[in-house]
């Protein structure tokens, strides 16, 4: 199991449309979609795109948000996950627990924002960073 | 002005050569160039390649080093930048101003790890997230 191409750099903000903002006035990324509520994964998500990748804006969505701690530790929001593409999710959970990484939750690969199963991995195992892990998404739908 | 495509993610990590270690070892991510030393920045940068873009790791050198209060607040390391390639780096840097950002330093662009000019925007005008701005690579280096 190796991680292809860097699909997304999560950010977590207390804002999305706000921080979607910033991107598209200070930076000139404008490519940005609407913002979509995942109550499910307790957030809310704009995608801005750059040439080769997206950033992830996340804004927490309910009192179990998994965002909640992070925004409590950084008020202005901050880089959150780098998400790596796969060709397997499952070969590669499998080979994360072989490694000896710890995979967050039960392990069982969930559907993401991108529509496609995706893990998560404990950011002990990578330097303080939190890695997911996502299913490559279809190549036609690009 | 507008941002091109994401160059890397900059890591802070305490020991370059060990989280290469992870990232090759873990993630199969092996493509990864020797530590290289840069007193004048004060760091010492390993860069990890994926198929889209590079992770630079990042170790402080020496006790000036701009990477030391990140450590101090996340000891194992964690995600400390953003940067995106941009046409013309002194024009980025004078519409950051013009937009009102804050161009970190004296403002004057420098040459950074990978050899071409490069600022930094104060994290506080991009959500908490430290952006890097790079003259494009001569696209003939790729």
């Amino acid at each position: 199991m190796k991680i292809g191409r860097l699909n997304h750099v999560g950010v977590a903000t207390p804002d999305v449309k706000a921080a979607a903002k910033t991107y598209a006035d200070l930076y000139g990324a404008i490519d940005a979609t609407e913002a979509k509520d995942f109550p499910h994964l307790g957030v809310r998500v704009v995608f801005v795109s750059v040439p080769n990748m997206q950033i992830e804006l996340i804004e927490p969505l309910g009192a179990d948000s998994p965002i909640h701690k992070f925004l409590e530790k950084n008020p202005k929001g901050g880089q959150h996950h780098m998400c790596f593409e796969v060709s397997d999710i499952v070969a590669a959970r499998d080979a994360m627990r072989e490694r000896g990484a710890t995979v967050l939750g039960t392990g069982e690969p969930y559907i993401g924002a991108h529509g496609v199963p995706v893990i998560f991995v404990h950011p002990k195992d990578t330097g303080g960073v939190l890695v997911e892990l996502m299913q490559a998404p279809d190549e036609g739908a690009h």
